[in-house]
């Protein structure tokens, strides 16, 4: 299997029957940017064509650099200096989950969601999308009761401003987040379920697919995901236990 | 309308049948966030529930703000100080295209893309795109040429990221742009716009919807752009005169 590309082993839940199955996800990695050796950013990104990358994002950025080569990416790979580190994806998963270990607690709520609500979360977040419906541009996320009553729906063209929004949101209005559920309309990197852990939400719902690393971050941080939801089918990706 | 929707002008193309239409994108704009005044960070967003957003983001991001009210929000709208900076659209646009105006320069070549070729791009993307067929989870860009070739195809969990890997690989290769037309397997914002802008392609095509600034930018810097590209239809939001 190429290194873009990793197998999980997930539930796979039709109408009533859940079975347990394989299925292939996403990888997704930080690569840091570092110039003469200090760390300048640090990105999420799917591994492969990093050199091309790091062109492209530097010309884009008006950015003038020394010739960067493959040996730079290699070098940086393996003695983690240079003007690029990438290190293999389990050493990113661990360093990006530390890094999130430093600032937020596992979510020790029980909350658990009725795969019968499970289903219907989706098209309640549609139905709330109001410019969506009429523009086609806009990401959406909703904090729902366990019930399946949308609480909070906002929209961006950014999906994780949309996630700050229902945050803030929360956050003004005292929510108990860990009797929550965050329903996101597209799909699911790191980041979301970075927020998610930083709300205390437990359970995480997409439309969509995860990425490698959001799957990671769920499993450390006691977050429940299901993906790929849509009508009675749904994939669970972590803590596949909170669906019931 | 809202001032989360703005009316544009489009052509639409239905086979070939060309017309005069309107259409209504997402507004896309800048907020700039400031600490005692000084610019910290300035995020693209969908004006409204700026508040929420901030409150949000910092609380993901750990960072421990006095209070915020709306009225930070309010004063910063009309003193351009504060906490938050949120200018009306029209200017935030101009901001955001004077800021490319210092970097680059309207894309001069008079290339044009047939419509039964315009048509085709779709598709050849999504079926260039291995490891979306597999997990679902990837953002995919290409470079075509006005033939409906692809030159080179990327995929990401980013969708910014896709672009800067071509972008990279056509930097290091030679790759006459101008030539070019750049493929987007989803939604079209600034950003994607911009990276087309430095690396000097004229026409860009996607496979969603074109927020407001995508389109501003595209006007301005003489870029041809194709949005919700679907069979035979497809809207055209900015130079359609390049589409024929």
């Amino acid at each position: 299997m190429s290194s873009e590309i990793r197998e999980v082993a997930i539930e796979r839940v039709d109408g009533a029957t859940r079975s347990g199955d394989r299925d292939r996800v996403v990888v997704e990695a930080p690569l840091q940017l570092r110039a003469r050796g200090t760390p300048v950013a640090t990105m999420m990104r799917t591994p492969g064509h990093d050199l091309e990358l790091v062109r492209g994002l530097l010309h884009a950025e008006s950015v003038t650099a020394g010739a960067i080569t493959q040996a730079d990416v290699d070098a940086a790979a393996f003695a983690g200096r240079g003007l690029l580190a990438s290190a293999a994806c389990g050493v990113c998963g661990r360093v990006a989950i530390a890094d999130l270990e430093l600032r937020a607690q596992e979510v020790t709520a029980d909350t658990t969601l009725a795969l019968d609500v499970l289903a219907r979360l989706p098209e309640a977040l549609r139905a709330a999308q109001s410019v969506f419906g009429q523009t086609g541009g806009l990401h959406g996320a909703a904090l729902a009761t366990p019930r399946g009553e949308l609480v909070a729906t906002r929209e961006d063209v950014g999906r994780h401003n949309a996630v700050d929004k229902v945050a803030g949101w929360a956050l003004a209005n005292g929510l108990r987040a860990s009797d929550h559920v965050l329903v996101l309309s597209g799909r699911l990197g790191y980041e979301l379920v970075q927020k998610a852990v930083m709300l205390g939400v437990p359970i995480v719902v997409a439309v969509s697919a995860p990425s490698s690393l959001a799957i990671e971050l769920a499993e450390r941080f006691n977050v429940a995901l299901a993906g790929f939801v849509r009508g009675s089918r749904a994939n669970l990706y972590a803590h596949a236990w909170r669906f019931r």
